[in-house]
């Protein structure tokens, strides 16, 4: 490890963990800031391999933090952990449908134990970056989730998975446009830089205020709306690809951890 | 692509596969400057899920920059390739033993036809680099295949597959060490920066005149020896972890693409 968590910043994710695990449902944007959070996806045994390959040839939306082989519910990135009742919202998916969303998919592990789980990178740990250099987050000004939409580019496929590339945006003032592609360009293990600046029509998106996941943006003058490549990604990949079954994070719900934004730095 | 090979360049590239193809086995450092060239690591289907996320945990030693599924030989780093016959040696393994090196691993895919096959990023990439810079490459100047050594430090293991690290060694001028860190290190998907520099016994390394694969080194007084993670890695997880069958290339002896090594920059 290259960097430490403070004492205050530990205590700050153990107890939202142990808080959601009791069945608290917010968003994470925000929690433990400084610390990184991660997306989840879990499929049975017999899509590993094809989630991980498209993870591989799709590390833009889906850089890989940790992958949990079946039988593993902790996570190395927080001990103690549980991934089966740790982050405040699930989704449970079927034949890539949504199913149900639930606090605790403990159920989920029950009915296929054979689960693999992935834990994704988060744009959320680069906006610790841009808070620490003075960029506004409107979202968390607003007090709202991050708006994120499925847009017309293809993701590479791998075997039976493939969709359509999902992304976040945060409107950002145009001054500060070069410093929010720098800044999050230095973590390349949550997104990296920008996928897009400035056209939402381009990325096929046809409403910026109607966001596929998430909550209306709440853009100021002379904000420009910046997209991010987003871990949500492959929940766009079980609508389209339609696996039996699968677990994720409900957009916005991270899996909190104890490891420092640093760590991802380069 | 963010860069493009010359004409000269990929000629050079399609000649060299073409003469391996027709039986001429000799090691490729220095072919087809300036392209990027890669390990080979093909397994049953059955163990690809291990050997992705082996490499998944492993990224220095294993920079995954393609993924063959199953019943796909071209790769796309390569148009009109086939990973079956373009490598110059192959090696095959079972159980773990190296049963047999060929200049023709075809009856490999006759016999299992379900081989998913791995490219691995390799350092004759950032020795282009190295040379640009005016760095010598001793290995080469002494007409040899540069030496690798099997070290004491372990990888990260994924499910069946574990083993310990493979370095390949340059020797280096005291006075270019910094140089030769620094320009590998803008190559991240060909093993980056160096993994030790300068004390073979902390690797475990007894005898830098015996390496465990490739030819002995032709250090000169003044030089260091610095040491980077290398894509024979795989073949030393063979070794350890006995799948029932593999297919690798022969060390030194690698497939040499189509893609620019700038491709690969930072």
């Amino acid at each position: 490890m290259r960097a430490s968590a403070t004492a205050a910043q530990l205590a700050e994710a153990r107890e939202a963990r142990a808080s959601y695990r009791a069945g608290t449902v917010v968003p994470t944007s925000g929690v433990a800031h400084g610390l990184v959070q991660a997306n989840l996806i879990a499929v049975p045994a017999d899509w590993a391999f094809e989630t991980l390959l498209f993870a591989q040839r799709n590390p833009k939306p889906m850089p890989v933090l940790e992958v949990l082989e079946a039988g593993r519910v902790e996570s190395r990135l927080a001990p103690g952990s549980d991934v089966r009742t740790d982050i405040p919202a699930y989704r449970i998916w079927r034949d890539g449908e949504l199913a149900e969303e639930t606090a605790d998919a403990s159920a989920a592990w029950v009915e296929h134990p054979d689960l693999v789980s992935f834990l994704i990178g988060c744009s959320f740990t680069f906006e610790a970056g841009l808070v620490d250099a003075g960029i506004p987050i409107r979202h968390r000004e607003a007090g709202r989730n991050v708006p994120m939409y499925r847009t017309s580019t293809a993701c590479a496929s791998a075997g039976r998975l493939g969709g359509e590339l999902v992304v976040s945006m945060r409107p950002i003032p145009a001054g500060r446009v070069a410093d929010a592609v720098g800044i999050s360009g230095r973590y390349p293990a949550v997104h990296g830089a920008p996928v897009h600046v400035g056209d939402p029509s381009s990325l096929g998106i046809a409403d910026l205020d109607a966001p596929d996941f998430g909550d209306p943006p709440a853009l100021q003058d002379g904000d420009v709306p910046v997209f991010w490549a987003c871990g949500v990604t492959p929940q766009a990949a079980i609508m389209a690809s339609r696996p039996p079954f699968a677990v994720t994070h409900a957009p916005g719900h991270m899996f909190v951890t104890d490891v420092p934004d640093a760590e991802f730095l380069r």
